[in-house]
C-alpha cells in the first residue's frame, strides 16, 4: 500500500520539538540504527518504514501492523537525511523520568544548556561507552529526540536515560552527592586524592560554559590539564566530557 | 568603497578547495578568530573585511591597503556563515611542510581519512591544548582549510602544523618512532607500562576505522577501557583522540 500523504506530512512534523512532544514520537533512522531499535526497545516501536529486503531480514518478530514496506522513493519523501538508509522508524518516547533510585551510587551528567545536537548526542555516547546511566538535562539544553542528536548518539539513546531537570531538582532528591564541575582553577582529574563512588559531573555551554546559578551548586572544581605552553582558551564540550569520564571512570 | 562583485565571487570561491589551492588562500571567519589571527600570524594575512568598529578596536597595526571597512549588508554577502559576526578575512596558507625535526621527540597525530570538517577541527583544537604540535593528515581527509574545519578548530590552526602525507612518508623520515593506532585488542591506555617520548598516534576513519595499509604499520596497539558491560561499539574519533591525548600526555 502507498505510503499516503498524510502519513508523510506527519513523519515530517516530528522534526519538531512541538509535534515530538504533542505525539509522543520521535524518529530513528539507518540500518543501523534501526537494528538497535529492534534490538533493545521493541515495545516502544510504532511503526517502521523500510524496503522490503530490510524488513524481511531485520524484522521477521515485528508485529504486522507495525511494518510498512516502502520504495526507496516513498523513504526519501520520509526522511529527514539527505541520503536515507533502508529503514525510517516511529518510536514513542521512552520513560525518562528521573528518580533518587538512578543516581545513588552512580556517577551521573548534568548538561547545563548544552545547545548543539551534535554535541549532546556524542555525549551520550560517551555515557554508554563508560556505563554511566544517567545524562541529566537542563531545561534550556537542545532536546535529547531531535533527530540529530539521536544520529549522533549511534544508537546510545536507547540504553542512557536522559530526563530533563534543574540542578535544584536533582540536589532535592539526592542533597548530599557531590557536584563536579570543570573550572580553570579546578584541581587536575588525573591528581584527584578521592574520586567519589556518586557524583554528578556538570557540563556546561559550549561558548558560555556553567551557568552562574549552577556554579553555585558545585562541591568540586576540576580541571583538564593543558601543556604547559598551550595557547588554547578551551576544548569542545563533547571532548571534555569524554576525559573527564574516562579518567574518572575509566582510569581505575 | 563598496565591495565589487569580482570581490564577492572571488572570496566565496574560497570555499572550495580547488579555488583555495589556486589562489593559495583561506577564509577566516568571526570576531574571535579574526582577533587569534591579527594576532598569531599578521604576516598571512592577505585583506580583512570587517565593519569598521572592529578595524579600529582590533586592526590598528595593520597595513592600511589590507583593511577593507564593510557594512553589515555587504559582510552577509561575503560571509559563509548564515550569522556573520564582524569580520572575514582572506589568509594565504601557512607553510606546512613536513620535516624530521616537527617530529623527532615529540608526540604527534596522524589522521587516516578524517571525513568530517567538525571532527578534523576539534582534533587540531585537542592537539592545541595538549601540546601537540602537528597533525599529519592521510591525503584522503577532509582539507584542513575546509570553513568548516577553520571555524570548529577555535583557532588551533593558527598554532598547529597540518602536512599532508602518508604514513609511509612520515616513517621515512623517522624510521624507528613508534606507531600507536586503536584497536579493541589493544592495551589499555592507563596501564601502559612505557609511554615513548616520541611518538605517531593514529586516529582512524568515523565509520571504517583505520585502513588496512596503515594498520600494518602500527607497532602499538592501544585500547581506550570501556564499561564491563557497556553495549557501546565506538566512540567518536575526536572525543577518542581527546581522551589518548590527555592519558598519554595529560596525565603525567
Amino acid at each position: 500500500m502507498p505510503i499516503s500523504k498524510s502519513t508523510i506530512k506527519y513523519v515530517k512534523s516530528l522534526r519538531l520539538k512541538k509535534f515530538r512532544q504533542k505525539y509522543n514520537n520521535f524518529i530513528v533512522e539507518g540500518d543501523k540504527m534501526g537494528r538497535e531499535a529492534l534490538n533493545y526497545a521493541p515495545s516502544l516501536i510504532e511503526a517502521v518504514y523500510a524496503l522490503d529486503s530490510w524488513l524481511e531480514t531485520h524484522a521477521s518478530t515485528l508485529a504486522n501492523d507495525k511494518k510498512h514496506p516502502v520504495t526507496e522513493v516513498e523513504l526519501k519523501k520520509l526522511s529527514l537525511l539527505t541520503t536515507p538508509n533502508q529503514v525510517l522508524i516511529v518510536m514513542r518516547h521512552p520513560n525518562n523520568d528521573l528518580s533518587k533510585n538512578l543516581l545513588a551510587g552512580q556517577m551521573s551528567i548534568y548538561l547545563d544548556g548544552i545547545q548543539d545536537p551534535g554535541n549532546m548526542g556524542t555525549i551520550l555516547r560517551i555515557a554508554d561507552w563508560f556505563g554511566i546511566q544517567t545524562v541529566i538535562c537542563s531545561p534550556n539544553c537542545v532536546d535529547t529526540f531531535h533527530p540529530k542528536v539521536i544520529q549522533a548518539t549511534m544508537g546510545a539513546f536507547l540504553r542512557v536515560k536522559s530526563p530533563e531537570a534543574n540542578l535544584e531538582t536533582v540536589l532535592n532528591l539526592i542533597p548530599n552527592i557531590p557536584v563536579l564541575g570543570a573550572a580553570m582553577d579546578g584541581i587536575n582529574i588525573f591528581k584527584m586524592p578521592n574520586i567519589p563512588n556518586q557524583a554528578i559531573l556538570v557540563i556546561g555551554n559550549e561558548g558560555n560554559g556553567i551557568s552562574k546559578i549552577t556554579q553555585n551548586l558545585i562541591t568540586q572544581r576540576i580541571a583538564i590539564p593543558a601543556a604547559v605552553n598551550s595557547q588554547a582558551e578551551s576544548l569542545n564540550a563533547g571532548v571534555a566530557t569524554g576525559i573527564i569520564c574516562a579518567v574518572l571512570k575509566g582510569g581505575r
